[in-house]
C-alpha cells in the first residue's frame, strides 16, 4: 500500500458501463449511445429507463408490457405502508424514502434473488414507487389521504397528480417527464458508485438503491437543487429589485471565495447538456405562471458566475426553478431527483451482478506504528 | 476516460486512514497502530471502539464516560420499537438491521449533523444499539419478550444475556470480547468503502451506515461465515465419519473448481492474523462443550485446502464455530460481524467528514455510440 493515494478516486477508472456515456469536453452525455439531446423531449421516461434497465428501445408491445409492470408496481408494500405515517411525523424526506425503500423489500416477491429477470422485475417496481413513495410521504405529513392514481398517467403526470391532488396540465407533466430522462443516469456519480459497491458483494437490489438513496442525500451531491432554491427565495424575501441582490449578493459571495451552489462540475469542463434543456423549460414554465422573477433572477446568477468565475451552472441549477414552477415543495427536490435516478440505479445494478467482481480498494495508511498496548490500571 | 478499468479497484488506494493497518505479506493487523495480536484478550471492545472513534486508548475517566453514553444509547427508538415486530416477522436479519438503523435515526437527536462531537456521539449510540437491535429482532421473531439488559455487564455480556435471555460463563462473555475486537476494523473493505462514498457527499452517519450494513448483506462480504456453519453442518448431517466425510467432500469440490467458503482473502497472502486467534478459542469452546466435533471438522477441512490449494482460513471461518459453540444462531452470524464492525464504520464516517472529498470516480464506456433515436411509432 505504498501509492499515494488518488482523493476521491478523481480520474480513477472505477467500472465498465453500458449505460451512459459522458464526453466532459464537449459537454455531452448519452444513454446506450443515444445523445440526451436527441432523447429529451422525444422520449418518455418509461422509454428511457426501459432502454437502461433492459438493454435498448422497446417495442410497442414491450412498452405496453412495462407499463403494465409499473402500473403494477405503484401499489406500496404492507409493511412500508403500516410504517408511513410514524416516518412522515418523525423523518426528514430523504432519511424517510430510505427507511421506506428499505421497509419495501419486504414485499418484494424477488427482494432475496440476483437472478437477470428477478433484477428487472425489481428495477421496474422500485422505479414504479419511488414517486409514488413521495406522494404518500408528502401526503401523511399533511395529515391527508394519498390521491388514486389514473392509470391512464404515466409515471411523469402521476406523480404531479399525487403530489398536488389536481390533475397536472398535459405541457407541465410533458416537461417533468423530459426532467425525469434528463437525470435518470449519469455514469459513475457517487450514488450510483454507492450502488454497484453494495451490489458488487453480491447484495441485493434493494440493500444497493438504500445506499444509493443514504448517498444521494448527501449535500454535496443531492442536495444541490434545494439549496439553489432557497437561495434564489432568501434573495427576493430580502426585498429590493431582485435582479441587483443577486448580482451584488453573489459578486460578494464570490470576492469571498464563497462556492455558489448549482455551479461547475467534476467532469463538466464546458456547460452541462441538461442544463440547456431545463433553462429553456425554467423559461416556459415561468412564462406561463405569469411571474419569472425567480427563472430572472437564475439568469442573471448565470451571468454573474459565468462572468466572474468561468463556471457554468449544472444540472441542479435550473432543476430547481423547473420544479417550483411545477409545484413541487423545495424540501422534495431531491427526492424527485432519486424518482428519476432509480432507473439508472436499478440499472447499474443489474449491470454490476451481470459481471460482478467484488469491489474492494487498497488505503493508505497515515497513523501511528508499532504501539503497545498498555492495560488500562497501567495506563 | 480512456484508462482500463481497474477492475474491483484492486490495489488503487482510494482513501488514506489512521485506523487500521493490513501488511498482507507478513499478516499483520493494527487498529490505529497496536497489534491485534497485542490487543487481543487484553483490550475491551469497548477500549478498542473508543480507540477507533476517539483516537487514543481512554485512561479509567474517560472509559466509565465512554461506558456511560453507551449504556445510554442501548435504548432503542421508538419509531424502530414500534415496526419491530412487523420486521422481524417480514425481513430477514440482515434486511431487518437495514431497516431498522435506517428507522433509528428519527430518535437520535444529532441525526442530522455532521460535527465532530455530534459524529463521536452518534458513534457511540450506534455501537451500543446494534447488538441490542440483533437480540431484540431475534426475541421478536420469536414472540418472546427482549430480555433486560445488565448494567453491570459489558456490550459482549449484554449481548449474549439478551439474545439467549441466561447471563452468559464470564469466559463465555471473554470469547466473545475478543471476537468483538477481532472484527472492528479492517482497512478499506467493502462495506466500510460504501460508508465512506456515502459519508463523501457529506451524508450523515446514519445513511453511512446503512449503505455500509446493505453492503456487508452480500455473501461475498459477510455471508461466509454463515455458509462456513452451514457447510460444516450439512456434512455431519449427512451421516458417516464427520471427519471422512470433510476430506472426501472437500477434495472432490476443490478438484470441480468449486470456491470452498472461508478460506483465501484478497489482501492477506499467509494466514489472517484473527483466524489464529478465532482458532484457539473454537478450541476452548468445543473442549468446554463436550463435543468438538464441529471443531475438529473445521481443522480437517484446514489442513486439506491448505495442502490441495495452499489457502489459509480467513477471519469467518473460526468464527463460524465460535459463534456456534457460544449458541448464536447461524442466521445471525453476519449480524454478529455487523455489531462488531459498527465500531469501525463510524469510526470511517468521523475520520472521513473531518477531511472530505466527494469520492467520484470515471467510468469506461463500453457500449453503442452515436444511435438515432427513433420515434415509437417508426420503431
Amino acid at each position: 500500500m505504498a501509492d499515494a493515494p488518488s482523493r476521491g478516486l478523481a480520474d480513477v477508472v472505477a467500472a465498465s458501463t453500458a449505460l451512459s456515456d459522458i464526453d466532459g469536453r464537449a459537454g455531452l452525455l448519452s444513454y446506450r449511445g443515444y445523445d440526451i439531446n436527441d432523447l429529451a423531449g422525444r422520449a418518455s421516461f418509461e422509454e428511457v429507463a426501459f432502454l437502461l434497465q433492459r438493454g435498448r428501445a422497446p417495442d410497442r408491445a414491450e412498452l405496453d408490457g412495462y407499463r403494465a409492470e409499473l402500473a403494477a408496481g405503484r401499489q406500496l408494500g404492507a409493511l412500508a405502508a403500516d410504517d408511513l405515517a410514524g416516518i412522515a411525523r418523525r423523518q426528514r424526506p430523504m432519511e424517510a424514502l430510505r427507511s421506506l425503500v428499505s421497509l419495501g423489500s419486504a414485499d418484494d416477491p424477488d427482494s432475496a434473488s440476483n437472478d437477470p429477470v428477478a433484477n428487472q422485475r425489481k428495477a421496474a417496481r422500485l422505479t414504479a414507487q419511488q414517486p409514488v413513495l413521495i406522494a404518500a410521504y408528502h401526503a401523511a405529513r399533511l395529515g391527508r389521504e394519498l390521491p388514486a392514481p389514473d392509470p391512464a398517467l404515466g409515471i411523469a403526470a402521476n406523480f404531479l397528480l399525487q403530489l398536488t391532488g389536481s390533475r397536472p396540465a398535459a405541457r407541465a407533466a410533458e416537461i417533468f417527464d423530459t426532467c425525469l430522462v434528463l437525470h435518470a443516469d449519469h455514469t459513475m456519480n457517487a450514488s450510483t458508485f454507492a450502488a454497484r459497491v453494495c451490489a458488487a458483494t453480491l447484495a441485493d437490489m434493494h440493500s444497493a438503491v438504500v445506499a444509493a438513496l443514504g448517498t444521494l442525500s448527501g449535500p454535496l451531491h443531492g442536495g444541490a437543487n434545494e439549496q439553489v432554491m432557497r437561495g434564489l427565495e432568501a434573495i427576493r424575501q430580502a426585498g429590493g429589485d431582485p435582479l441587483d441582490a443577486v448580482s451584488s449578493q453573489i459578486s460578494k459571495r464570490l470576492a469571498e471565495g464563497d462556492k455558489v451552489m448549482g455551479f461547475g462540475h467534476r467532469v463538466y469542463k464546458t456547460e452541462d447538456p441538461r442544463a440547456a434543456h431545463l433553462r429553456r423549460m425554467s423559461a416556459e414554465l415561468a412564462a406561463a405562471a405569469g411571474d419569472d422573477t425567480y427563472y430572472r433572477m437564475s439568469r442573471r446568477m448565470e451571468e454573474v458566475v459565468l462572468a466572474e468565475k468561468g463556471l457554468y451552472p449544472n444540472v441542479d441549477f435550473f432543476a430547481a426553478t423547473v420544479y417550483h414552477y411545477l409545484g413541487i415543495p423545495t424540501d422534495l427536490f431531491t427526492p424527485v431527483f432519486s424518482a428519476s435516478r432509480m432507473a439508472g440505479w436499478t440499472a447499474h445494478v443489474i449491470e454490476q451482478h451481470a459481471d460482478n467482481r467484488l469491489i474492494r480498494p487498497d488505503s493508505e495508511y497515515i497513523g501511528d506504528r508499532g504501539l503497545s498496548w498498555v492495560p488500562l490500571d497501567a495506563r
